[in-house]
């Protein structure tokens, strides 16, 4: 198939001087073109191919960018990113220094509010729509794109509570597919689907309670349809509410049929859709694989343990533990404020819940852990996977926070396993009960230890490790950062390696005081590394610690500097921030050099 | 009226062996002995007088403390305290060592969950029921009680949406009065208020569409009603809803006519309700005053200018503009993740959003925070009031963690006036547009100045002020501590006070290295004095610079230790901290005398 439409398509005026029988076959090509290089260069698929159609639809019925397109989270944008400038340069997706895998203002004025986090989108637009009526301008549109399992959120709920009191004008379009990364769960799925399968039967409908103009639910793939509704729509004025039904991963065969596994399927044959197997052979076991399967473990020996994802079971591997222990493990959609109140409650009837959510999703519910678990100082474990820099998903996606907005936390332990045995036998440890809540941190992707199922050990609440002993320089790092200075270290020579420490803190909180004081006390100078921010963080403590005791000892901070990190992978962005292994070596033998 | 009745209920067992017909007589002992008390040892009055028979019921039909009560927020949970023995020392609530406004696990068995920041109690009391359920015990009931406001928030919804999928014995009870502090906003208020106002004709009903088994509503102060009905509940299995109609301030004329002056009204005549005014005369403003008239003043220059607040319009004096320009300024209910995002959307439309969250709830749009306004640098201006020890609300309301979480974040300006007209030109210096978000934090309460509304004067960001010039020690301040410590400064002798300086930093981001260069390189000594939590806030940003440039003079940090501060005054809790006059007094002569 030739591109012989997309290709002159370079924004939406192009698209918009097409005649309307002409969009089903570009439809055909944006969708072959979103696949043949998703297939090499990898990204997430399904969600873009369930909305090739209501892309090309909404650019050639609204006036974009005049008015404002909002794309939910953004996993479902390369199409709208391919028909606004970025054909040419899609395959750089994802990659250091291409564009984006999601929505980012700075990368096209057609990305009128960058997401990546779900459930933005009407408060955004709602947000465009009340200023556009501010100015005065009354013939802006402004258009969130929303999926089914992110308006689920409680975030999305305020905004439509909001949206059915004002009268802006705001278009609302659900995109229905009936998942998320996992299928979606809930009383409003189950709403939702009801609606559905009886269309003429849909009273009570909560988005009319909510004062909200309704139509659907329509077929979101059928283009004619879809323009001629958008096109109504469009002359209304106030909120109004489009119900879409898609498919998620339209058009390919193999996406439609394993949706969760097409949602980003890393690569695969552009042509049948067949998954290209990574080599997985002999590879050490990924974080997530050994907390699903530890806590699987773990609530085998122990009724007490139960688990709670938001809406993450199979990034987070917990979909093992709901597979055998269904009754105990809890998938509650995007819905981590719940999902961490909840934890709190089943601890204060003496359960002992896991809670495991994405480092950066965490930071949706600050105010429950604070709040709800800490003050309350119920023993919920939290496991924050996906901590640190994650690579291709980039700033939205990177948890660098953590440590800085939980150490401020009293009564919260927080530690981060250096590799997968410490991660197992940390959740050994807090599955015994804990006298206060913990946070567990731990980073995306695969470890280095491949003998990782041994019998459990206690790790002691508080306590560091020391890897290795020298004479003037302090290493602290904590969790896989580990390894970062462990490769550093073997690019120094026998007489500079002997003048090396290294200490794992493994605890921000409770501080090793004993290990800290040794830390301080028989060093010259002290360097920190972490993958977090700088500000607020371990380094940040350290420096804390000695001014407490009086200790001078230069204190060097190596870490997530203050500015946002982008994508790339995970070494280019280690590189960025400086805390790869030949940034630290180099600072290593420089310090050393001045010695 | 005696307390014949209420006197012989030391526990709700006790209240159990009262025949029906006695009830009524002791919910209006139980009332008036809530009015006695209120009406001279302050606190939240409106909200308990509006569930006096509701609290009665629910323990004369429940068995608590085994089946579990949750009180959403907390502010009506004054009869549950006094009939669960608490009555004695009632007079103590919200005094230093006395009992908590709020529900408090630590206080009493009967508070199965802490309370304080809305719509946590449905996940909480689902986290509870699930936990029964998994541990067998079917014949335990949780009860949630929510307000109206409260239910609106998006985390109730996601509790909501778990809940219609769970079998769980959960009953939540909606206590709809049609106000949370303000008068309730938003389009599920408006359809409850269609459900009461048409009851027979309650289709479409968003609780049952949520597949949550719904009756109601009916009158919460029909006693003998609500116990049929409670005992019919009792017996059903899986979640149930009741909606309940009441007044709030129920039984005090003048707090049912000014339900918002009577949430928490001070001192009053407990016979007659009429208020006994402070004497304000002279008085300096409050801080939340001067930012509700001059943002409105300021919004009289420019029509740019807008305004948010989730349901705090009279506690931020937001009140203020939304009565002069109802056009540009919003209360969007209980919904902090929205109020931000909205911020963003109305930025990124070239308006000039001030969004007003007391620092405490802004815990609760943290990501929102990070991901919506500070990586896409969007000029939102966050005006936190509450920030610092609030005082008698105790630890769920301390604003103490702000500067800590902000301070990691890219992009964002951060700054703490340190009195009123510092306030009101950095509001002016904002609303000429910033390159970026800034975060404003202010204390609750008043200020020192009285003649502040003086002509207007640009803050040049970045830039500290230096107060004293001395030569042995700096103390660095931040926000309102500036005030504290120039109280510590007057116990100084001459020559004492020869030896200090003094510096106001006012931007913790970003920081003005310059005076702080002068800080380390013309004192022996620094003392920082902030009332934030001393774990990640602005000595320790102090201290991250005095480890990038080399300086090794000792610091001395002072602020909020790593524990939770509870209720008393803000003079009390100073001095729990150890950043009252008197401490950082001490503290200043001891370090000069070793000098």
């Amino acid at each position: 198939m030739s591109n012989s439409l997309l290709n002159t398509i370079n924004d939406p005026s192009d698209l918009r001087s097409l005649p309307p029988d002409q969009l089903e076959d570009l439809a055909a090509e944006l969708r072959r073109f979103i696949i043949d290089i998703v297939a090499t260069k990898e990204g997430h698929l399904g969600a873009s191919l369930g909305v090739v159609e209501l892309t090309i639809a909404l650019h050639y019925i609204f006036n974009t960018p005049d008015d404002k397109l909002v794309w939910d989270v953004g996993h479902q944008a390369y199409g709208h990113k391919i028909l606004t400038g970025r054909r040419d340069i899609f395959d750089t997706n994802r990659q250091l220094d291409g564009i984006s895998g999601f929505p980012k203002r700075s990368e096209s004025i057609y990305d009128t509010f960058g997401t990546g986090h779900s459930s933005t989108s009407i408060s955004a637009a709602l947000g465009m729509a009340m200023a556009s009526k501010m100015q005065g301008i009354s013939d802006r549109r402004h258009i969130a794109v929303i999926g089914d399992a992110s308006i689920a959120a409680g975030m999305a709920f305020e905004a439509l509570n909001h949206t059915g009191v004002s009268d802006a004008n705001l278009l609302i379009i659900l995109n229905d597919n009936a998942i998320g990364i996992d299928p979606s769960v809930g009383a409003l799925k189950n709403y939702l689907t009801r609606i559905k399968e009886y269309p003429n039967h849909r009273a009570p409908n909560i988005i009319k309670a909510l004062n909200i103009d309704y139509t659907g639910p329509i077929d979101g793939h059928d283009l004619p349809l879809l323009l001629k509704e958008l096109e109504r729509i469009k002359k209304l004025e106030g909120p109004h509410f489009l119900h879409l039904i898609t498919t998620k991963g339209k058009g390919l065969k193999k996406a439609e049929e394993d949706q969760v596994r097409y949602h980003a399927p890393g690569r695969f044959d552009a042509r049948t859709g067949k998954l290209i197997p990574e080599n997985t052979e002999g590879l050490p076991p990924r974080f997530q694989d050994v907390f699903g399967k530890t806590v699987t473990e773990l609530a085998g020996y122990n009724d007490k343990i139960t688990a709670i994802t938001p809406a993450m079971p199979t990034g987070s591997s917990l979909n093992i533990m709901m597979k055998t222990y269904p009754d105990r493990a809890f998938d509650v959609g995007i819905a981590e404020q719940h999902a961490v109140t909840l934890a709190a409650g089943m601890a204060e009837s003496g359960m002992i819940p896991f809670c495991n959510i994405y480092s950066t999703f965490l930071q949706r519910a600050y105010d429950q852990v604070i709040h709800d678990v800490a003050l309350q100082d119920l023993p919920v474990i939290f496991c924050l996977d996906r901590a640190g820099l994650v690579g291709h998903d980039g700033a939205t996606h990177h948890g660098i926070f953590d440590l800085a907005f939980l150490r401020c936390i009293p009564n919260l332990i927080i530690f981060a396993p250096r590799n997968v045995v410490e991660l197992r036998n940390i959740l050994y440890t807090a599955s015994k009960g804990l006298a206060h809540p913990i946070a567990i941190r731990y980073p995306r992707g695969r470890g280095r230890i491949t003998e990782w199922e041994k019998p459990f050990n206690t790790i002691a609440i508080g306590k560091g490790d020391i890897l290795r002993k020298g004479n003037k320089i302090a290493l602290v790092t904590i969790g896989n950062m580990a390894y970062n200075v462990q490769d550093a270290l073997s690019q120094l020579t026998k007489e500079e390696l002997q003048a090396v420490s290294h200490y794992d803190l493994r605890f921000l909180k409770p501080l090793d005081t004993k290990m800290l004081h040794e830390v301080f006390l028989e060093h010259r100078a002290v360097i920190t590394v972490e993958d977090g921010v700088v500000h607020g963080g371990m380094g940040s403590a350290l420096l804390e610690f000695a001014a407490e005791h009086g200790y001078k000892t230069p204190v060097f901070l190596k870490g997530i500097p203050d500015t946002f990190i982008e994508h790339g992978n995970v070494k280019e962005l280690f590189r960025i921030a400086e805390i790869d292994e030949m940034s630290l070596a180099q600072e290593l033998k420089q310090l050393l050099a001045k010695m």
